[in-house]
């Protein structure tokens, strides 16, 4: 047992470090000039320049795709050599993407890797890892509660060559993105098979025919523009048979493979924006003063401080843990430990950045420190992705099934 | 002792509920498109026609200025007849406007029938009271602790027989309303004299020279258009010498007289919109399946739907004694009990509305349910009129002078 | 609504609060020495005569039976009126017994007030309402969930003239003292009646041939002596058929009817303890230094002190509101709030409870501030009578019913 | 980084655990008939036979002594290879004491194997390292806040050849049991010096003249005898002054270094007492039935099953880390994980102890389980060793160094 980061991670949590100080907290602030000088309205879903500039000055360093542990897609760190360093993408909102580590085009990379024919990785895949396109991933649905993912109900049908696909999606995250190109969709090839099987995944181009971005969901007042998360109506959308990935019935097994990986990104970066949030909580209090003293000198805050830096510690030890498992038992034995962190990270992050909120008085709950733009994206992570709920209860049916094989 | 409202109450609270009914919850569908027709941009800082027709309504209808409590102003309820009827304004976003009982208005109401001079009273009071202007109230400041108002440092100076006042404000609430004339600006008239006595509270028409509104502040990703909470400076802004309310450094005084009702609302609003919130969640577990069975039947959310029920229970009962108090002791002594419902309110309220974002899924952070919107609304009550921790240092010292004059 | 106790609770409460001044404490010390006196073992379960004489003094005083709202048997103070009298007896332990105020002696006698029978009245109730004798309630079972009481398995059986009663309770309280001549008995009469028509309640006397107290249950670590929680083997224990109080099948019922009032009772007394434990950390913290300043002066505390007294105050309104609707709608009306104050009350205090311990030290976990003993008490009474999960149900199924038929 | 225990470790962690299961869990039970045979009162300051036969088979097995890092006095296992050793260790009450391994003696011996003179060694290590003799540390007292160790009064004065000390201590855990020969005292040799080179700590036997225990603190309601939590009164106790620690003014320095490794042992043996609750909270809701289906099939026991393996897991990780920084980087660097651990390792452990209780109704309270007994326990850690809010002041303080210089 040891705790010490590899050399290798190391190295690169350097460059990254550098490069953010270098690039990207700057590019961040011309990032949201430039895409307020695109004015309201329809001018917030177009992309800000520096971005694309951003991107080729980190792929010129060879700090791409970092995000996959095969060599064959990147550097090849592993899980828990990346863990860092997503930890670090996590402090400034643009940075997972001027890696080309963001999601859901990581997740949407890795089903094509793994799962993908030929003729997918050529078509999608390629230009995704050179970051010249982006996708999303079509899940949840309005009309029922997709933590239950058997609830799904968007229909993709057989007819000659070609799949049918109906139906309706929301929280199709990155689909208000122009360059957004292809969507990933999850519905069900055969609603009368057995529970598990019933459904399939397909690859849908975003400008099929049938395709219709119905409108943006704001995430507690934000757009998140020019991402977004659309919802989506698939009416008649016709694809080519060789759309499908991997077979029909399989998309439960796609779904599986796609999220240890992804929950360890999302919780490390989760992570880095607690400590982001707890920085600028200590800066704050450092520097106001109430009742004849500076803030921090009264001790309701030396309490609040202590218990952000203890959960952050602990709930990195657990998302580091699950990624090194991971690497080396494998994402089925790391179902509980990638459960937990599911949990543990947003509801860590959630308490730090409230505090952190209240430190700063009105300026938290407004713009300029970014927090509640924060709480907002993360209080988002307990519902996506299956809500805290469905990961306590398979958590809890572990522990059951420890003494009852009746569980 | 007993806990049944005056038949009075009773029957403003019908006619309310029942005008609610009739107009105001459609009419607030109405509000949302006339504002959303107005376009991105400038446009959001009109305001929607439908307001004034609501206004004329209620206003016919009697129900008008039911917030104060002296019958020269209106109806002349007590706030505990009233405040029943602010948790059923809290209901619904634009009530308390068609009403005539929205903050700031009744604040800044509160102190003019309280401090101002007739003439004040003429040229201000009056229109508020007809509900034809709105108003601002101007003390938070972006470079101090606020929550210590000693801290604040706008300047206003006597110069022959005007007062000439320099500073910068913000979460000036109401500001972004272009019917908003007035502002109540405090500030002090003399840095040098003991600490609660420096303090001044000064009437600034809001095309002043000198005024400039900067900026508006979201909350959250919400800019409250056309209300707005407005960054504000005040440059070299003279006013006659008659506009100073009650006197020199007595700031402090008109602050404290302004408070008591005011929480007594924003508490009962809050309690209203919990009730809402609540409300929300039942039916949605009602509704949806998740693991074969309906969610409300998972007894997780029999535990989050009971402590919803008690500790809105248990906040009414406490605002409405503070209310109460307020009727037969006065402010002074319910001072204890007014900082109590500031600090419970809100910290109930938070905790059901995100059980119910919890139980609506995606459609509980986005804008269909209006969750997330409460929630940011709610949120910044912990921070505006101060935060949490100096209310709680107020409730903390009065049982500590039960037992040591030494506090 | 108003929110003053009546004048006559408040000669009530001048009068018990004057008598503990004056005899109560000191009393309370005198038995903690005379039952020491005892010394260990068998010596504990002895009785201190200390308290005869406090009773008999309570006697002459009249401050004797308030607990039950008909002038039949006492100064029949409403519920509401006696609320703050139980407060004020939760702040003492022997307190509740010098009134003859004590449970589980208040249930029992409510049982046979309502539904004894005139034989049953004169001989079991009479001696209670003297204080001349005690008594239990036996309903738990330690082999089945008692939270769901359809579960209780003891067995009574008409043979004759008599029931023969089997069967195995724990938790029987105070049927440890030597003066507990009666038994109040649930168990099943019929099991294959309709799940709530197979219980009944029968009175066993305590020295009844096949009764047998097993042992004594300590609660953390307290054995309670001499009243005693305990273990009770019921064999072949015969009583004439006349004991079976109300008729066969109405267990449920009667106990509907005696839990409103007690939980009441327990409730203000729990919140009499929660007072008592606030006071002694403000005390506490107003005298002990730490890192050159008081402790009360480390903010830490100030939010402690603060959020103990809302919490109390809010849990009082509502454990007092409860009682006046007992007073005015009846127990089957008020059963929600009844649940509400049942998980309330105990939840508030122990939070109390705990941060004075944290406040005290080393000297909060033991003997002196009588804190730790406080707490174990307390934490009982989540689980007496039903766990909070049960009335948090209960709460839960009341607002589902508000939305739909089919719960 | 790995997170797998080294092989030694996992050799030892078998081999403790095959005795345990061998011989600790039966001793346990035999040791606690063996104590109650011995009866109350002063019975039971007695030491049940079957702890010494234990010790003997744990010795002959070398599983002895595992607690320190240095093959001088034992295996010489590292901090981190003997955490999980300490984890299953807590899983019952005897086990520490069975492998020599048991607070407060290996906190003593450390501070002789690190601070003793050879002669202090002889005389008091060597016994304590064959388990022929146990000691005490005399840090609290009773007349001042502890938790500022600054503000410790017990005067050691020098005399000729002799110191003399006076002074209270309480809370002297284990100087109740007759083979408590040694005491470790600290106190005051020089009140005038700079506040941290004030206090000395010095060898006290615990027969010599002048001591005198005055009383047993309970924990809550169990006396933990015959080890016992003891009130000491030291009158003119005079000792040799080679019984002096280190030099005068160096008993912080003592304290510094004793502290580290204790912290790490009581949390990893504290993480075992929560494993033990969840196994059982588990077990019992797999087994009982409430309202027609078993109590596991409630989702809200999913939900604290699944919180409190999360959190074990998280606060092991976090023990472990710093177990391994003490092995790597030392004490000192540390320091701010030893206090976080501190802090979160009882915080968790009460809080699945707890729902356990919950889950165990009336049982869960009393004796069977022994879950009120390791609440119990538990809480006192909250205090022991300086409370909660000193260990948060100094994790917090690091916090705000890290970006002033002021603090």
């Amino acid at each position: 047992m040891h705790f010490d980061y590899s050399d290798r991670s190391k190295d690169y949590q350097k460059r990254v470090s550098d490069f953010m100080d270098k690039y990207v907290y700057e590019g961040n602030e011309t990032y949201e000039r430039q895409h307020a000088e695109f004015g309201p309205g329809e001018g917030r879903w177009k992309v800000p320049p520096i971005i694309d500039e951003l991107k080729d000055k980190a792929k010129a360093e060879g700090l791409w795709n970092m995000f996959h542990p095969n060599k064959k897609w990147g550097p090849g760190l592993s899980n828990a050599d990346y863990a860092p360093i997503a930890e670090l993408t996590g402090r400034c909102l643009i940075a997972p993407e001027v890696f080309n580590c963001a999601a859901p085009d990581t997740g949407n990379m890795e089903v094509l890797m793994q799962y993908g024919s030929p003729a997918q990785q050529e078509q999608w895949l390629e230009p995704l890892l050179e970051g010249k396109i982006r996708s999303a991933f079509l899940m949840t649905e309005p009309q029922v509660a997709s933590s239950d993912a058997t609830n799904i109900e968007t229909d993709i049908r057989l007819d000659g060559d070609e799949y049918v696909i109906n139906g309706r999606k929301w929280w199709s995250s990155g689909a208000g993105d122009p360059r957004c190109k292809i969507f990933i969709v999850m519905g069900k090839t055969d609603a009368s098979a057995q529970r598990h099987v019933q459904q399939s995944q397909i690859l849908v181009p975003s400008d099929a025919p049938g395709v219709k971005i119905l409108r943006h969901l704001p995430v507690f007042g934000y757009d998140d523009a020019p991402h977004g998360h659309m919802e989506v109506e698939l009416k008649d959308v016709r694809v080519p048979k060789e759309n499908l990935i991997l077979g029909e019935g399989r998309g439960f097994e796609i779904a599986q493979g796609r999220l240890g990986p992804g929950r360890i990104h999302h919780c490390m970066r989760t992570i880095g924006a607690a400590e982001v949030a707890l920085e600028k909580m200590v800066k704050r209090i450092l520097t106001r003063e109430v009742f004849g003293k500076p803030i921090y000198k009264h001790s309701i805050w030396e309490q609040r401080v202590a218990e952000a830096r203890i959960d952050i510690e602990m709930t990195r030890l657990l998302t580091l843990k699950a990624a090194w498992m991971m690497d080396t038992v494998g994402n089925k034995v790391a179902q509980g430990e990638i459960a937990m962190i599911k949990v543990a990270a947003p509801r860590v992050a959630l308490k730090i950045i409230d505090d952190a909120i209240q430190a700063h008085g009105g300026a938290g709950v407004t713009t300029e420190f970014g927090l509640a733009k924060a709480y907002s994206g993360i209080r988002t992570l307990r519902l996506a992705d299956g809500p805290d709920e469905v990961h306590c209860r398979a958590i809890a049916r572990i522990e059951f099934k420890k003494y009852s094989n009746a569980v």
